[in-house]
């Protein structure tokens, strides 16, 4: 047996997310499994570091399968086959093997996840599905100043959209980075991990900052509210991207 | 009655080609049309700088149409609603109102193309629509070399597919630039005018010098041969943008 891990880029534009769930087809997951099975000749299991949505990017997705028939097989020939095999939206920037107990999802210390804001008057074609374009002006300061609030551990109920359940909301943000480019803005979240929609929800929130809707020591009773109605709206997914998941 | 001249860019892997022939659907022309019809309530006709192909991308391609029942229509108003109706895979950049004898594609003085090759090891998910990628080593210095000799007036029919007809296949290249980047290679043409497939067959013989299998010198007289067979081969669409028409 070969625990194998992969790291992945992958343009979410072509996919209906991450993973199958009930009659969902053309997912991630799926051409994984399918292309797999067919290279392998063994049907495995994918797991991955955590799902993207519908139209959310990857640059460095990581999954681990188990495989049992082809130990022998040299890993590199294995991720140069199955790049001519996987479409070429998707592509494996890294192949290892790992000890038998790596799990991509239980082992993940943090993620890494980026947002672009389009900011330009003009929208461009050549950005409309790796970009959220935003017009109105934002006040970046403002937005650094608030996005300090949401450093360090709290419980993020009011930036997620899952149903409540018994799991835990507690997660940690190591550091947010808000850099402002010629005509982009784009948010960098470093964290132990993120709640569904979370990030898209921090990113929303950030812009009503930005725009004098949201005042950044809101961010406080936000938290402390647990309410997702008092943040701000959930941005749209083609500005997101999962940088990176480390272990 | 006003003349209408607009600069606009489109992503072409949304569209097939410019112009709509026969049974030809969702070409870019078409769009306009359509989106031109709805919006002033009169049928326009649309007359391009050029023709693009399937795939093949505008970063500035010039157009032009005479409206007649909408002489009072501010066009920076026009120009809003234009791009408020039209697919966000096509923007318009400009828009002006010109002397009634402007003709987008009779009047054009110069063109200048790019094409984009990437030289990554890896494929790039993201870049798959937008470049060529060519992964053999380039010699850059002989890619320059040769194209000293494209530049001038030349009977260019040994770069067109196009079929043989009484009209000159001469032209002028003015200039031809090659840059290297990180992983890029990007080759920016700019000339009097270009034949059908042109760009693309230039492109693919200074890859072909790139690699060794033509010398740089050798351009003579495949230029002198006007024959096709000894030029390079066609590169595929995705990496060529039409940059701007010069009028």
């Amino acid at each position: 047996m070969k625990n194998i891990k992969l790291v992945v880029s992958y343009d979410g534009s072509s996919f209906n997310g991450w993973q199958s769930q009930g009659n969902t087809k053309n997912t991630i997951q799926e051409v994984f499994e399918v292309t797999l099975n067919k290279v392998l000749g063994e049907t495995v299991e994918i797991i991955g570091s955590g799902r993207t949505d519908t139209g959310v990017h990857a640059l460095g997705q990581v999954l681990n399968f188990k495989m049992y028939n082809n130990d022998d097989m040299d890993i590199e020939l294995l991720k140069e086959v199955l790049n001519k095999q996987l479409p070429n939206s998707i592509c494996i920037r890294e192949i290892s093997a790992e000890n038998e107990r790596f799990h991509s999802r239980y082992n993940v210390k943090r993620k890494i996840y980026k947002y672009r804001i389009l900011t330009s008057k003009n929208s461009d074609p050549f950005k409309r599905k790796y970009t959220y374009h935003f017009t109105a002006k934002l006040d970046v300061k403002k937005m650094k100043e608030a996005s300090e609030f949401l450093l360090g551990e709290h419980d993020f109920s009011a930036f997620t959209t899952a149903k409540k359940t018994k799991k835990s909301n507690v997660r940690t943000i190591y550091k947010i980075e808000i850099n402002q480019g010629n005509e982009e803005i784009e948010l960098k979240f470093t964290g132990s991990g993120f709640l569904y929609n979370m990030v898209r929800i921090l990113t929303g929130t950030l812009i009503e900052v930005g725009i004098g809707k949201i005042n950044a020591n809101d961010i406080v009773s936000i938290l402390e509210s647990k309410d997702r109605t008092n943040a701000g709206v959930t941005v749209p997914p083609q500005g997101l991207y999962l940088v990176e998941a480390i272990y």
